[in-house]
């Protein structure tokens, strides 16, 4: 039995927040993680896509310029793309291990699971805590299907040694959307099916049919309103079959319909923490039904976006709550930004034009149609697209859903406007680089 | 005689700002303009410029990416690459002239001149006003060498049918280093000449030596502490000879040199408006020596960079000074950023390191070689950098300077950052769209 203040199940983004946030505060903490030190984000999520969307995005960048100041398109080199990913993610792990311990911080590479009293199982050793606080985020969702054993997940195309001439998508979630658009700008027929009519569906829909436009126009076969519901190995390939009774033989079939919380093994029922199928249910100080046991990220059942900045905040926020001599206030989130990366990003923040739309004596949304703007023609930026949402009583941006080349800086351009509560005067006071897309600001509200 | 109240000379970003501003708040006001409708910024300057930059910048995208996922390098296409800059600029000066008329505005497309009685002459036309507002900005400077007729200047080269095999460039401020960028992506022999050991002067020494540095490895012959003092033709191409006794044979010689306030031809002896060698002299409320003569942009003699937005600002607040019924506070600039365009971008904003280390009492410097980050190294940067200015009592960013492919966004979000007076805590309470640069921001304190 070791004696620690705090044990932090999951050695991912979040998780490492905590335990360096107080190792820093002097606790004795311990992280234990079953899988890659490091979770998700660098070993198979944001990161690996990131240096992935590096070529797509330069390929992209020359595409539209064809004709307009530049001849030839660079082609992406699969084998030299995924060498390259493994150059950054084989550190991973040895170098999230070995911060650990250069910080002399208790790490166990093994599985947790809660005893009945309370105390955390981690392989042969036995740790107990004041508190616990579960970090062990979430992983692909694997559909029950007819043939179930033959899809792949994410995890898998981002570690792909050689990706089908052809390849199948199922579901058109950020993942699917993300995935496939590699798939395609690596030249491979890239199928995307989707169950309903609204894929991306945080996103808003306008921009979101306008993507799928861009993803045609690309030559990815879109299929809206099916489900596959059959895989069968068909000699070197796969037959799928849809609901709706299509067929066709594919190299590769992904499974990217949604994620689940990483908490089956985690024995929550002995210290009664209550779960729902989307998660750890935790109260507004990130408590869960036990009240030593905090949960944070990917794994908790709340409505912000499983993101690893949301992640690294929550983490944060426990640190405090943990070491805090008095009452802490609940969780305040700020605006959150979310993308979808590709050769078009979307992108979006704060009030959606929908819930703006829904609630139209408080807000107002400004539709505009970047495409011929400055920023975006220069670029010849295919289709360019802004919903700004507008608080009437203020005049102030609190939202926005975008879609262009460069979504992801005009989010994070609008996350600080947003987040400062910067009115159209201050924006007016800035100045800024000319002409960049952050010198747009000012005409958006 | 035709009375205003006021009276505008010079129809680009910075004239235009008081006249669409004075105009909205009621005032009868007048543009004259002797040369294109727009200015230099939309005609010749930042715009044209950047569309050239986005084939630039494509290329390098691609480049840097070769072997790392990547084959095959676009090659640029200067006659395309024309048509797209003049499909823009040939549409400026008559939309700039269509807004003026529709929105009723008076305006004079000829030279002005004062006259004694302090009207301008604009033509045949015969101003009077209250007030007149010089903005006649900057034009290229043509340096006094033996073959001074044979040089060419960044608005001949910005408008070029035919770019020649090899170019050269005598003067390396930032329209030099800009268009010798251009020129070598291009696939130009380029030579760049500069007086000094100090190309881009407003810069930091150490990232101007990086870029330098970079600009060389791609080509670019580079020669400084030396200058060109005699052009002749030779056959279809120039001979020229620099100081050190250096010659060769080159298709064109541009004029980059600096730029000349346009003041020579306005009569100011006339009205009592006095000038230096950098332009017209105002104090901080941008008035001139004659009370009734208002200066902004780039003819102005004052510390600011001379950028359109900082124009835009002056333009601004002379509107305010104009029609405010109570004294006016002198004119306080923000931090303004600046940003040297190309593969690489040099940008700076606020305090400079410089200026920090002069007064280490005050600031300290971090130092920050940003090529092995995550948001660089995915894109294969070839040097990335920063050097950020913290004030010692407060903790906070007051001035930054950054190299890298990216560095306009970079400093356009420490603008935010800078201009907001944003500490450490208040960035750590943002969340950003992760991994991206403005998430990066956190460790730059």
């Amino acid at each position: 039995m070791q004696q620690f203040d705090t044990v932090i199940l999951g050695g991912g983004p979040g998780g490492l927040a905590v335990a360096y946030g107080l190792h820093a505060q002097g606790q004795r903490v311990a992280v234990v993680e079953k899988d890659l030190w490091g979770g998700t984000c660098p070993n198979r999520g944001c990161d690996p896509k990131k240096i992935l969307m590096a070529a797509v995005e330069a390929q992209a960048r020359s595409a539209t310029l064809q004709s307009h100041g530049l001849n030839g398109v660079p082609q992406l080199d699969w084998p030299a793309l995924m060498a390259k990913k493994r150059a950054y993610t084989s550190m991973i792990p040895g170098g999230t291990e070995s911060g650990l311990k250069s910080a002399e911080i208790a790490h166990f590479h093994a599985a947790a699971r809660f005893n009945a009293d309370g105390s955390v199982q981690a392989g042969k050793d036995q740790l107990k805590a004041t508190n616990v606080v579960i970090a062990t985020g979430q992983a692909p969702r694997l559909p029950h299907i007819a043939g179930q054993e033959w899809l792949r997940t994410s995890n898998d195309f981002l570690d792909l040694d050689h990706l089908p001439d052809d390849v199948t998508f199922m579901g058109a979630g950020y993942v699917g959307v993300e995935l496939a658009t590699i798939a395609n700008a690596a030249g491979r027929q890239v199928h995307l099916v989707h169950h309903s009519d609204r894929p991306l569906r945080a996103f808003d829909a306008d921009l979101v049919q306008d993507l799928m436009s861009r993803l045609k126009a690309a030559g990815i076969d879109v299929q809206l309103m099916t489900d596959i519901v059959k895989v069968e190995p068909d000699g070197d390939e796969y037959r799928v079959t849809t609901k709706s009774g299509a067929s066709w033989t594919t190299g590769m079939v992904f499974a990217s319909a949604g994620r689940l919380p990483v908490i089956a093994d985690l024995g929550l029922d002995q210290v009664n923490v209550a779960t729902t199928t989307h998660g750890i249910t935790v109260n507004d100080h990130l408590q869960t039904t036990n009240p030593h046991i905090f949960a944070i990220g990917d794994v908790v059942d709340r409505p912000q976006p499983k993101l690893t900045p949301v992640a690294g905040y929550e983490g944060r926020y426990v640190v405090t709550a943990l070491t805090a001599t008095d009452a802490v206030d609940p969780i305040h989130y700020p605006a959150i930004p979310s993308v979808v990366y590709g050769k078009s990003q979307l992108a979006q923040i704060g009030v959606t034009p929908e819930q703006a739309q829904r609630d139209s004596q408080t807000y107002r949304v400004n539709d505009l149609d970047l495409t011929h703007w400055f920023s975006y023609q220069r670029i010849e930026d295919p289709k360019a697209r802004i919903k700004v949402v507008i608080e009437r009583a203020s005049g102030r941006i609190v939202g926005a859903a975008v879609l262009s080349m460069e979504a992801e800086q005009v989010i994070n351009y609008l996350a600080f406007v947003i987040q400062q509560k910067l009115d159209s005067v201050a924006i007016n006071q800035s100045i800024l680089a000319y002409p960049t897309l952050a010198s747009d600001l000012t005409y958006f509200n």
